[in-house]
């Protein structure tokens, strides 16, 4: 018995050897870029607008129907997995006419997400790690009257839009809250949690997120 | 050469210009959520008891054996990429019963992580973002003894159960340890990390997480 | 029209109760477990070296060309979704040669990523949770030069090799930086960002992670 299976796993490892050369992990890769270039022209069909050389990687989740209220630059690339949410409409009463903007040369994260019901507006040359939220709304307003509402059914509210400036390195992890404006050239060190407003030429890092040097 | 490349990038731009008529976005979706609706009725079966109008996400990923230690109440949603971990049995020795009941009109976000070998209760209206970790369970009691071992093979540990209130909000990779109780109506801000217990009607958030409002 | 509906419902529910039983949960973990032992042969073929016993599962991102650089031990696991890169060139004019070593028995679990242009060994028995980041390298040298170029842009630069312990154990979620010496048998709580040595026999945490408790 014990030799078959030696025998069973000695086949498939020949077999695995065998495909590895027909079939290379660069060769696997190229595919898969294959799949993102055209997925990247299906998926722009349903955006606002998007700068030539934009890429939009698979798969690109969009929520809030607010669809066409995103706006792209040039030359900028959505990596996968990333949630896009324009929210108009949330629940049966409530209506926005938010707007995400990005601008050229951007390069969004794997499994980032944007969602707005207000307005978020990125400048150009933004890079982000993984895994980063960037969100203008909240499930109420932290009031006493909304608390024992559960949190899905409380009104969706904005404290202010977000602004991001050009040629800002957000790190993984980190997450952007409401009413946030971030400066040019501007280092946010992973696992940060911005609340507050951020100037020009800066690191800044921390939960919540605070200036550690001035550049 | 390079024109006909043009012709080839051409004809892709007008050819996935057609399948986006053909096959729009808000298709992809509902496809999507048929998808996720019959899965639904799949992966159910092999929970303790889900109740009627929940809904469990593609794909939920069941790890340790007690799936059917698991309970889910009425119009719960389990977003896609979700772990849910009830360890009955840990290595060759280590044996468990444990439970993890989620409560009504609760919204579990993607790539959340379930796990327990003590207890888990979440009360109704839980609505927690994309990346939460909820884990009962360490590997060993951090002491002297354990250190040299490799942690996986250090016993599975438990300082105690964790209890979840009701309209509880919590935030984007926030992370809830062994032995905590939340109140009800709190809200914990994104990348926090729980290890001591919050009381009702708060706004917690932190490495570790302190409470920062009273509502 | 209703009735239709209900019918067309309750016939769903009776045939995916039927494939809940042709084809239960344990079958599907199987089968995936199989494609994660087929893939580890096509997979291993690209790194460097893996010793006997790995596993490497479905799907492995590589990047940065230095595959041949990725030196992995025995009876190591590492989870799916997980990147590895290896940067052996970035953009046209800057070429590095580093390394990924990773020791033997280690877990390295689902969504992390090892990114180096200059070296990263870790040692025996690691155990890392999900979504961590362990990167040698920034995008620029936080300089006042580099600030108005975009982060992409920007050299690429190292601070220091990234060394890691025995019985180390990794929670979730966190980032650990370039130029840092982990010790054996450290403990680091979930959400931290390691930016400095940690010594051996202690639990660490927080952003930056500071030493909490020694062994």
């Amino acid at each position: 018995m014990k030799i078959v299976i030696q025998i069973i796993k000695a086949f498939f490892v020949c077999l695995m050897s065998l495909i590895s050369f027909i079939y290379p992990y660069k060769l696997s890769s190229k595919i898969k870029e294959c799949k993102n270039y055209l997925y990247s022209f299906w998926i722009k069909r349903f955006l606002g607008c998007v700068g030539h050389g934009s890429r939009v990687s698979y798969p690109c989740i969009l929520q809030g129907g607010g669809n066409k209220n995103i706006r792209i630059g040039h030359n900028t690339s959505i990596q996968g997995h990333v949630v896009l949410g324009c929210w108009t409409q949330y629940g049966d009463n409530q209506f926005f006419n938010p707007s995400i903007i990005i601008g050229s040369h951007c390069n969004i994260g794997e499994y980032n997400q944007i969602t707005a019901c207000n307005g978020i507006t990125i400048g150009d040359g933004l890079l982000t790690g993984r895994f980063v939220y960037i969100g203008d709304n909240s499930h109420g307003g932290l009031t006493r009257e909304e608390a024992p509402i559960p949190p899905v059914k409380r009104k969706l509210f904005s404290k202010g839009e977000i602004r991001i400036g050009n040629n800002v390195w957000i790190g993984d992890k980190v997450t952007i809250l409401a009413g946030v404006t971030i400066g040019d050239n501007v280092i946010i060190g992973a696992n940060s949690v911005v609340t507050h407003d951020l100037p020009n030429n800066c690191v800044a890092a921390g939960v919540p997120a605070r200036v550690l040097k001035k550049l």
